[in-house]
């Protein structure tokens, strides 16, 4: 069973809206390599794992648990890059002109017609989620190399989509997740470790310049690139395969800690001409 | 932030594989209506709330929480009925004869190809579930509608499904699912009621006659059509909606209570042959 | 504006259930190169018409009218394929079996998922209806080589369609629907003429054998096949188009008429078990 | 059987290209709350629909024909918004420069691919039209609770596309399409009332204010909000719902009407660089 | 079995990136329409051929041989029009700017996420490239009709791209492109006329101006419009179709030749930032 | 440029037909881990390719090619597998039973519906091949590791698929395809070894017992597992990178060689009621 407390896993940092930024976040959320995908894979390759040997299932689930706060974390960064976007009085008016027009330039129009300037389920280029992005071959390690590749590929996309805006929510979340990326290509590469591959130096995959990304230093300061955070209420076997010496060039001792602190989650305004919530409309 | 405790939130009877059944039960998993939907609609639509009157947002998210423990159950039913299909030796030889031949006659062919036996995020007829499933109209009564809907035809399909077999881990799910439905939409229906709607008879959609369902009985004597698990490790508004009288004409009164008691993970054994989880191989 | 008369444009012979009819004979309702594609097909080719050579424009939405209607009756006749469907007491009850087991060993499982044993917009193989199977390419001579293609097709997997089973309903629509399709593909190929093509002895494409398929003697002997029918309220120009010597080696003089006689819709009855309509629920 | 008059539903208001209005505008026609699933959605409804209570069927298929105008009216109001779009020379030449390199910065490249700068069955994102967005339970309670969603949610992605651009063939199609909706939801709503369901307040969803859509206005004088237009050629029995009290809180009676006046089809100029329709090219 | 030489079929003129161009110029390659699809298409049609006709097989197959080299032809022509986009610094620094904020305005961001600035398997509007795009009738008449459609659309659809960029890369290949469809058009036609059809003078589809294609001149002069060439490595009846009078009214004579001089694969210079090819990091 | 000479990579056994066989085997074709998929992947990779370290360009390109004749080699398959099912007149007469009645119970109808009993691009379960099947991150890193689990899943459901059906041609088939996939484990694999991973003794993955398969012992025999047959008609450096150890535990040494001796393409026999090829009807 699931349990939850209103707690981000990361700050959102305050800047103007862009839903320019916004349309390419959605990769991190619903794109083919994104949040939604990685939850999913690692909740069917958990659920589904056969034998004994639950030190691996552990690990497969504890890393999904993780994926469940990322999802929240990208929903609330794309809605803070899409509210109050608009010439003024956009979600407030639309008789004197088309507050709109300018905004869905280059933005993913949904985000404007389906809700009331929020996330979506759907990619950069607007495509929807798709069942079959999830891979659980059956096999354990198929899944781990395929697991390997998903976190990054993770990072790869990330270090790109950090090229197309200087937003400071935008970058804070990427930052966060390429770090976290990091660490969990650090726990499939590890149980891989355990079964006889040495690595040598690929990892990680790319090998990124950590002084390119500002907003990284902090959290590898904290450790978060060598932590797998734990979300269980009663004990795990993670430990057992995420210990001891990082898989990574950049090394470093690999430890399962709490979660971090939480943050709190960020208060979303009405905007009354987009009808939402609409309840002011029934009070009237 | 998400926790976890190993425990299912309900039990899986015991019976034997039912590869027919586990095909048609996927649709109670990754179809349109079925609990990968409900899971994702309610996390957007919670996480993209706007405004002050969050116990509406409370609701909607304590009903997300317990999807996820729902899409745990039916992964872990499907899989029972999947595992040890086959003719004897399906899985361990396939020299002598062709142990699938028969199993896949009725089967959704990707429970054997795919994965080792196990669930998938496809629906009945073996379409990937789709991100367009879930709406989040960013209109707090337009979504409430809709998740009344939604909920409904989880009942409506489930009572149709229960027909396509006796199989008993299947129709207990199925019961227990029925039953947590209607609780649900007891949910939906209610917050609307809180708006001025005066439901008259109409619940529960369909009026299904709980003598046709013996799994069901034992779930309502508990009480759980008019309960609402709580999932949170910190305090919630859920109770200011979810109380009171049930807005079904089934009455009685709707509470929040503690989740039930968990049921242990049912044990997968590995499968040689279909090389799952496939460790033993390593260490020939 | 469209208009509307309760009145089948063909019969639907009574016969027995066939689930396993129904499934295949969804290619010809929601399949590539079904109704559903042709009624799209030609409603946008003739809504995006550009000039003046209206006459083309009109044979186009001809057609597209009739698609309407045969929409209407291959949905009429997956309903009477389906209905009863079953062992008994499918649809009835559900404690003392499972009388669906058995019938959709060979259904499609979402004819009795989805809605209450009645016809939906998929084809034979399960899959969703899809925008793009509609072509307009906005140059005419284009549209009408790929109509001719689209009305062959059509044609073509009807012939192997009723290889697949003997129920009356089944073969009746089939019957009639191979006339129609051959009818249109004159229309196509006459239109073609009108620009110069001479065709030799290519058509009907494919060049079936009417003595193979008794149903459509009757349909040919009242000249359907190369028939018109006007669905239109005022005026209009495709006899100027389609008259004359037929483009097919089979011969015969194009004409334009009124519509068949119509034929009452079939009454379908409730079932009470699929909660369908369940209205019965709300007078208990 | 279908039969139809070549009078468009409303009147296009002619005014400049708009190909960024265009794309929007297909959410309307192709998305997955536009006429395109409204229309099939209803269709396979009344043509499904089980029992005696035919005037439900009535209802339902009185909606969907009025669809399929509505079809017929948005694809007419993209062709003007796309036609003659692209700078001096575009649809005529292309040697001395790129005529539509402007044009489709901000269009859908496919108006302009697929057909010569015409409508296309997609949505605003350029997603396909799919098959699964039509829902029919096979319940008519559940059919009309979703169903009013439909038309609502409707009525709020049109108030929200409204403020994407001032073209006014853009704003009055999207102006009597809201009012048409809330017809339409006022349907869907009454018939749950006879159900027994008391509303409250909650109608229209949303609670949009008319003062801001000045194109409404006309409308709601003509009574289109309270009025269900009557397209069947023979007899219908939707007055027995379609009258009386207005489920909305603006009150007003229902009544069943003659059709509105039809409005001449727009011409549509030939375009010769896009060889559309291109028979000039054959009398050369 | 399919041997390979790294020649590629037509030059790859030099021109500066155009990230929109690149967009747009997909639809060429993984469009409906476009070269995937064609390659595809004639792959199955001759594979699945049936019967001793096999001079029809050979002229499939020799089509679909050169299917694979337009491919790549586009391939090169995307990336060369990709590379090197976005501001100064992108592809190489992230601190100080935004690089790809420009760049990405107006080009599909997966360019930019999924791979390093490289073509991708979608259409100009992002949809990825879909199986059932192929058509296989496994009749040959209805085959080769729909064959030259694809052809004829191909040409169509150039025509249209064409006029969205001057840039020389993009129109040199579009150019070369469009003769060989012409070409492929006279294929499928002139196995028609094997059949007895008399096409009068509706070929070329459409009747295009080569005055407004300057690029087509030089290809013209060369006969390309009326040569198919051989890829075979063993013998071919090609040329019992393919040989004597053009069924296009531009006339001219029929021939199987040798394939064109090759032309250098370009070189695709390292990008750094993007992380391609990354080996640069394993060396550090 | 790609040549081809009619030599089929591998022999086609003789066996009867086995409609249910052929619809699994469509996994290997156009299944999300089939050919198809592998062949364009590799394309796209190889052709995205950036830098000079042409060595490992080389080896991707040299298995695109292989997969081409793979993707042959399985459709021709398919084909035997389906041609002459259905009972005794399938094909031939429609009269006086429905011969295909049978056939159809556990075969893919599309088989008898699209073409006329022969391969599609789809997959087991009917789903039509996706374009975003395919990766290419732009990092040779991630793409090697990406391409391990491709191959790595292809022997994986291949030894899955083959304990369905005990047809010789069906087994055949995937014998030889399983040692091409452990070749090109291995080919993928080694080109990591360049850059400094030692793999231990995870490979082959899975670790499959080649005694369960007899089909596949005489091509381990003529050492097809450690072979990268070449099909550059010009120079290569595959041999830089494909050559020394095996980084299987099966040891070897890994060998550049010929393709292997081509075996005849088998006859289709026409099939007169399914209108394939249809010329007869033509000479009439």
């Amino acid at each position: 069973m699931f349990f939850y407390r209103e707690d981000l896993i990361n700050m959102i940092v305050p800047d103007k809206p862009d839903p320019a930024a916004a349309k390419v976040l959605q990769e991190t959320l619903g794109g083919q390599f994104g949040e939604m995908r990685t939850m999913m894979q690692f909740f069917f390759q958990s659920s589904n794992f056969r034998g004994k040997a639950t030190q691996y299932r552990d690990l497969l689930r504890g890393v999904f648990l993780e994926e469940l706060s990322h999802i929240e974390l990208v929903q609330q960064t794309i809605n803070q890059l899409l509210t109050g976007a608009g010439a003024e009085g956009a979600g407030d008016a639309g008789i004197d002109g088309a507050p709109l027009d300018e905004a869905i330039k280059h933005a993913n129009p949904h985000h404007y017609i389906m809700g009331a300037q929020s996330s979506l389920p759907v990619d950069a280029a607007g495509n929807p989620w798709l069942g079959n992005y999830v891979y659980d071959h059956g096999n354990l390690v198929s899944n781990l190399l395929d697991n390997v590749v998903l976190e990054s590929t993770g990072v790869l996309q990330k270090s790109r989509i950090y090229e197309m805006s200087t937003n400071k929510a935008f970058r804070e979340t990427l930052g966060f997740l390429i770090v976290r990326d990091n660490a969990h290509q650090n726990a499939f590469a590890k149980a891989l470790e355990t079964l006889g591959v040495n690595w040598g130096k690929i990892f990680p995959i790319p090998n990124y310049d950590i002084n390119k990304y500002p907003e990284c230093q902090k959290y590898i300061d904290l450790g978060f690139h060598n932590a797998q955070f734990n979300f269980r209420l009663d004990n795990t076997r993670i430990a057992e395969i995420y210990s001891g010496q990082s898989p990574s060039r950049n090394g470093g001792e690999l430890k399962v800690t709490d979660p971090p602190q939480g943050h709190p989650l960020p208060f979303m305004p009405e905007l009354p001409n987009e009808h939402s919530p609409g309840l002011y409309d029934l009070n009237a």
